[in-house]
């Protein structure tokens, strides 16, 4: 395979799970000639470069100098504020993306000084992901056959979204460009408003129910174990449209509910198949 | 392993996958000399003798007269008149019993006519399951390390309710003892309620942002693609019991969408981490 997607220096901000995932991928693909960790714990960047997901490892942001494409992987609360830091280091016209589940708050906050910033950045969110956690659960293919969104702005030049859509691209996904409001409306109903319900399921289970539960309801709430600091964050930051979603939802439940409750099975039966063919046209 | 449960002729009255989970799962452990399959299908009973879900066959629910142990693995809707015919062609005091998902109005019908019976039933619900269907799906170890709810009605005799624990347990299953009402209230929460809300969750999401699912949608959707007619069945035929599970759920909702839309951080991050706690307790 010959890349478009080559960059001397790629800079990885967090080497998380997702941050040690990119920093493998990248490595695997050959897309750099070095892949340096950033981060606080020279623990956790030990480990990462130990597993092979980084190159080279640094504690001070002010390595990302040394860039030619920083990643910002990070949790969603903390990645304006690391933009900014990072923008004040790094040399100017170093393009800049993120790997955040939100886009809107992130990419306004950057378009909102513009005019004064070093650093290209445009708002990527690779949709993949585990429940696992750390650089030791990093894996090269993590981004293969995935979806991963790039967000521009009105601002942002097309040649920098096609370089951001070029390296998920070279990752092995499949890269969709949208607004960023259109990014979090989607994201609203297909990953936030699924937490929040997985959550309640699991919140309005009593305890005792517990010892009754099968694959079902294991499967229903399963994202509900994700980090709840991380998870506030992001449904802090998209409020309106997961109140939107809940509408929708809590309409889609109300129509089953009313038919159960009327005992009408015709319309039970039709709700239930619909149901089942949204689930179906996804496979297991 | 010795054990007390040991029937010369188990007979089988619907030989899907749980069905025929049960024949195989009686063979592998010598609980009866044979085990004889009963359907509509010849079809169908051919697959599941030569899969060894069963030794006999039989389309004419008569051949039940033979049985020592009649298990009537049907969908919940077909159940009680299963229950009525079976019982007019058995021995006088065969043992009988069900692995319907619910059990309140199953056992009620039963009890109605309780004096002019022959058999004696007691109602079961084997909480295990697979997305898979047929006897071809069947699983001699589906009941082993899982619960098995046993629900005497009140004028139920104490050795039959034994006798039907004693089989589940033989089974490989913990066994548990609870009035019909009771299992109903718990299931709701644990199962039916859950899967209204898959259900609603994937009937909610757009079709076009199904592009945009991960693993978190997928899980939480995932027991929306059952069976819409056995669903139905199970919904209406507890459809009180599942108001009010419908009514904690969407209160747990309500308040976790309410600390999002007051930006309420310290509170949004206790509320999903009870529900991480609730889920964490059952392991992945």
């Amino acid at each position: 395979m010959t890349s478009r997607a080559h960059w001397p220096v790629v800079a990885i901000v967090g080497v998380g799970m997702i941050g040690g995932s990119i920093g493998k991928a990248v490595r695997a693909r050959r897309l750099a000639d070095r892949v340096l960790g950033i981060g606080r714990s020279a623990e956790s960047l030990a480990a990462a470069k130990k597993t092979g997901c980084v190159t080279d490892t640094a504690t001070d942001l002010a390595a990302a100098a040394d860039a030619d494409l920083v990643v910002v992987a990070a949790g969603v609360g903390a990645i304006p504020a690391l933009l900014d830091a990072v923008d004040a280091v790094i040399r100017p016209g170093t393009l800049l993306t993120d790997a955040g589940s939100t886009k809107a708050s992130i990419v306004s906050g950057w378009e909102r000084k513009r005019r004064s910033r070093r650093g290209r950045f445009v708002g990527s969110h690779p949709i993949a992901g585990s429940h696992r956690r750390g650089p030791a659960a990093a894996d090269s293919d993590l981004f293969a056959g995935r979806v991963a969104v790039v967000t521009p702005a009105k601002a942002t030049p097309r040649p920098d979204a096609d370089a951001i859509g070029d390296f998920w691209a070279a990752l092995g996904s499949t890269v969709y460009m949208m607004p960023p409001r259109e990014h979090d409306r989607i994201l609203a109903s297909t990953s936030h408003a699924p937490h929040l319900i997985a959550a309640a399921l699991a919140a309005a289970t009593p305890p005792a129910a517990r010892t009754f539960t099968a694959g079902g309801w294991r499967d229903t709430t399963r994202i509900a174990a994700g980090d709840p600091d991380l998870w506030a964050d992001i449904l802090l930051d998209n409020a309106g449209e997961i109140g939107d979603s809940m509408k929708r939802f809590a309409a889609a439940a109300e129509k089953l509910l009313a038919a159960i409750e009327r005992g009408d099975r015709r319309r039970l039966v039709e709700l239930l198949t619909r149901a089942k063919d949204s689930r179906d046209a996804l496979g297991s």
